[in-house]
Formats: C-alpha cells, structure tokens, sequence
C-alpha cells in the first residue's frame, strides 16, 4: 500500500527520515512516495495546492500524509479522511481544502485513539509519533473509523473560485510553481475555444493562449493552459512572477471575444 | 531489508543516484531510505546528530550509511558498527559519535576486506565504490565478521554532555534545524516538571517549559522539550537562531525553582 | 523493474509526486529511483552529464528517464533508447548525448504511439502525461518497438572531447559538482602514471595528480582523477570553481614529463 508524504520538514533534518522508520517498523511492505518536503513553513495554502496537483495522480488506495501543522502541540484535531478512492491524514487546519472541495461527500474522522500512535507523544513532532504510525496501520488495512468518530464540524477551508458572467472570467494567481508560473482558479473547461479569449492581468493582454511556451519569444510572458489544468502565466526560459510582479491574488480576466 | 543513507552529497549531481544504482545492482530487494543528503559539506557534527535523531526509529536489522566524509582517499578506516538492533557503516572520523555514546557496548569491525567493494575503488567517491557495495552485501546477510577484522582503538568523537549540580543543569546548543530551533544536550528525563524549571539563555529567562509553540505571542522565544527529547529553544513561528542570536556551543542554563 | 528520473522539476512542487504516482497506477511493482530533480532548469548539458555519471551504475534492465524539456508542446521529438543493458527515455534534445557517445550502437524509437500516454495530454507537463506512463508500461515489458518506428535522424547532441597530441593532452572542464569540482574530459585511461603529468589551468602548474584532497593544505587547489574517471581540479576543503574562477569550457592541459 502507499503512503505519501507532504511536509514542511525540508530535507536537511532528520524529521522525515524518522518519520519513514516509524512506518517502516510497523509496516515493512509500505511504499512510501515523498510528493514534497519543501512546503514553506508553515505555509498551510501552499500545501493545499500541492496536494491537489499530486494526490489524484496515484492509484486507489493510497493513503496521504500531510503534515504542515503549526498548531502541533495544542488542542487542535487530526483528520482522517476518506474519499471514493483515497485516504488523508493531516491536521485540522485548512490543509485539505481543495480536497474537500472536490469531494464534498468525503468522510472525516476526529483522529483520537492513541492506541495507534507513538506510545511517548512529543510536543513538537506528531508527525513522527502520530501521522506517520496511524498511517501506517491503515496502511495494513486498518478502517479510519478504528481512529476516532465520524466528525462534521472540521475546518474546511476556503478555496478561491474563478467567476464566470457574461463575457468574461474573473478569477486569481492561487500559487507559483519554482519556474515563477503563476498558476490561476480559472479551469480550463471554461474556455471552450484558447483562441477566442483574451488575458488580462497587471494591464497586460494576451490575445490568446499559448500552445507551448515557445510561442513567444524568449523572456516574453504567455498564458497557457497548464498541467492543474487551469490559466496560467508564464515566461519563455523565465518567471512570470518577476517579470509581470505577480503575487498570490492578484486578479486574472478572461474576456470571450 | 532496509538500509537508510546520510551523507553530504546533496541531491543536485549523480553521486546518490549512484549509489543507489550499486546497491540494487548487489541487492535489488534491498530497500533504501534516504534520512538526509543536505548535510552541510564535511560537517561531521551535524551528521552525527542527524543520525542519533533518525536512526533509532528503524526496525530491527536497518543497515544505517553514513558518508560525510572529507578524509577520503586517505589512509582513514571505515568501520562497520553493529548495536543490538541496527549496522552502522561510516568512515572512522567520529560521525558515529552518538552511537558509541549510547550503546557503549557496540562492536566495530575495521572494513577493509576488497572482495565486497567495486572492482576499480576510486579516489574520490568512496560512498559509491565502497560504502554501497558493503552494505547492499550486509543486507543480503553477510556478517559484518567479514569485512575485516574486529577493532578498538576507533575514532569515539566526543559528545558534549549537560551537567547537573544542585539546583541547576549547565548544558549547551547542540545542533539547529532548517526552523532555526536550538537543540541542546539537557534531556528532558532530567526534568521532571516542566512547570517547575526556570531556563536561561544569553541573558534571557524563561519562567517554564512550553507546552506548545503557540503559548507565546507569535516571534516570541520560547523553551520546550523537542523531538529529540531534550530542551530546545524555540520561536513561535520564527527562528529561535536569528531571534536570540544562538550560536551551537551556547550555555543554556536549567535552575530547578 | 527499475525507473530512475531525472528532472529539473525540483522538489518544492508537485511534479515529480505526480510522475511517481502515474507510474505507480500502472505498475505497482515499479521500483522508482530519484538521481536528481535538481538539474538546473532546462539545464540539458547539466542532465546529459548527471545520467552519463549515474546511470552506468544501475543493473540491467533499469529505464532511465530524463525530463529536461524546454521544447515540451511543441513538435520536438520524445524518444526511447535501448542499449545492451539499458532503456533510456527523454525528449529529443540531446540530453542523452553521453549515452549515444557510449552507444553508437544504441537503437532509437520515435515515441509517438498515444495508447501508452495518459488519456489527456496536457501541452506544460509531459513528465506526467507521456514520459511516467511510457516508462510504467516499458517497466512491465513493454517493447520499445511498440512505442514508434525507429528512428535514426535523431539529435545526437556534441560530446566536447579531450585530445591527445605528442606529449600533451588538451580538454577542457564539462561540469561542477556542488562541492565546486570542476570535472574534465580528459579521461583517467590517458594517463598511465599520475606522478608523471602536469596539469596546466588558468596559469596555474600542478606538479603532478593528487592521491586525496588532502594531499594540499587546506584551501590549496590540486588536480586528481574524480570519480567520474576523469582528470577533475579541485580545492581541499573549498571549491575550485570559486578559487580558480573556472567555467564550463575553460581549457584544462594534461603535459607528460
């Protein structure tokens, strides 16, 4: 069975190593898949976003760990979650959103019974001593009802949605991948036809989208329909991020000519 | 069976791969775990506590490789460790420090039998040449008896220990990690309430042992018991390194109130 | 079956967790091994470098794919290599020069049967939607022959070579490493006896090859065989490429005494 695993631990400590020989002790055949370990701390948003590009890539069954949780060591709840074809595992914080979002009838489970966790709890690292054992034992097959009881009043989180009226789309930069693309909230099952729309972001336009980043020449800023499957902008061999000034929210206009 | 990795060989050229490459080509069950390859360049020290952060949450039988390694192609050993539960493989340079320091009872054997490296060694990448075959050998089952002879007089490294006198423990940073946290050499098992304690460092005073990072103001300094089982100093949400200027080395005090 | 992955996706996004678990959903029993996600973007000297130092290493059988591609959506070319011991596949760029320099036998498809790529096929992210799948399904035994036609009018790309002339050999330095390595292409098998050679860079005379880096003070620059067999200059606990201001392409000369 797979586990992945999604954290801000970097991989310069020993946090993900330890996190892999507690999954390992308990269940020597899981196969564990690290999707990123570079999240910025504490960086809730972001981890969402990656978890959405990834998890749905893997095959039925597997079991996602996410762990960005500054609230490690207070009160708050660990979820476990299960989907039509997956289970997640993270801290009550927002961090499966867009999970959430996509699958509105997922069920939650309040993750209490410390049976399955570390029997020495630290107050720091619960992704050692809580999600990477609970992982593991479902990783043997165990039911995430085993973990607590079913629970609806979790933090959902909110997920920024594009708006369609009339002739245009507005939506909004929702993260930047390290090549400074800025990837939008606008799906590309909105656009019927990319070359009857025109772009606007930051007082620019494009009169169209792009098919592949060399449309334009090099240095000069696109928009595409990128791998999320959303508008994105982007640069020719550059960074959409520093060469149009982007941040997360600003705003994205699609017009339907 | 598993065999875990450390070294300083960062992840950006070919020499992990490498290796990796050697080891399955020896043992293509083997499974291997990466606990970090971020070891800052030659920075034994820091090896050496990422190792005793990671390794004892392995199973029984885990072989451990370290390669942090500046005295390569020299006359310097390499030493194969076995503890009650795990095989060490390193070059006698003290990075299997912490290991001595806990299992004083460990037995090390001088590695120098050839039969078990590649064919042509060369002078540079031992990691690649030496230290992957031997170990994909020792988890197809060869005893470390095989590799050379059983040996003594190997590097032990010093282990910077807290003292504790009266009413107070005297102890030091130890190491930090990619948060910034400062983690010293006071166990926690020293203290029995954490509410009872008083920790000063670098003029400062902390009244007790946090409970959690939130219980201070967010950019506020904190002391906690860590993930290492032992006091740390924290930030809420920053870095305890840059805000109270710690340096590995730094006297932190513990006076039992 | 083994597939190794070599990417400039980096680590901090979700790109290479996708790839792993598209592999994974096709073949479950594919043993998935990263070399390096690290390669600088669309670095493709860089990469053609990393796979010529890792891939040799890996056992018979293992598939090997490079995903430096800044041609992905447009018409460039996705090809398959086989060699006696190895599948290779990665666009048609010349990221696998070394391998067609190693290989001039090498037998080369034109991947461009879609039955074997995911269902959609985004223009951003072939990683995902050819070069994961193709590399699962190649893993489970699928011929290359089933992938296209084979191909000749490929690009071979331009391996720069030492050359030897009289008493003395010119080559010039192709790649560094992280530790600032400057690797040559002047190979360890023109050099009988390394006491006997001096090596000439920037002005600079070393008097013969160095057995270790040690063999300098520290900070000294030296000359030694690396481990990519071949002459590499170095500094003894710092970086050549900093201490002797080199860049990729700057001559290095091999003089027999």
């Amino acid at each position: 069975m797979i586990i992945t695993l999604t954290t801000d631990f970097g991989l310069s400590d020993a946090f993900v190593g330890a996190m892999k020989g507690v999954i390992l002790g308990i269940n020597p055949r899981a196969r564990i898949v690290d999707i990123s370990h570079d999240i910025p701390p504490q960086d809730i948003d972001h981890a969402a976003f990656i978890v959405r590009c990834a998890a749905p890539f893997f095959p039925r069954g597997t079991i996602h760990v996410v762990v960005v949780d500054p609230g490690v060591g207070t009160e708050r709840l660990i979820l476990a979650v299960r989907t039509a074809d997956h289970l997640f595992l993270a801290p009550n914080n927002g961090v499966l959103k867009h999970v959430f979002d996509s699958h509105p009838d997922a069920e939650v489970f309040n993750v209490t019974h410390s049976e399955y966790f570390r029997e020495h709890v630290s107050r720091t690292f619960h992704g050692r001593d809580i999600f990477a054992p609970v992982a593991a034992h479902l990783s043997k097959g165990l039911s995430p009802e085993k973990l607590g009881r079913p629970f609806t009043e979790f933090e959902r989180g909110v997920v920024p949605r594009g708006v369609r009226l009339g002739d245009r789309i507005t939506g909004e930069v929702i993260a930047f991948d390290r090549y400074g693309n800025g990837i939008t909230n606008i799906p590309a099952g909105w656009i019927d036809d990319p070359e009857t729309v025109r772009i606007l972001v930051k007082g620019r336009v494009f009169e169209s989208l792009a098919r592949s980043y060399l449309d334009v020449p090099q240095g000069d800023p696109l928009a595409i329909i990128g791998s999320a499957d959303a508008v994105e902008l982007s640069v020719n061999r550059g960074s959409a991020r520093e060469t149009l000034d982007l941040k997360v929210g600003e705003t994205v206009t699609v017009i339907f000519r």
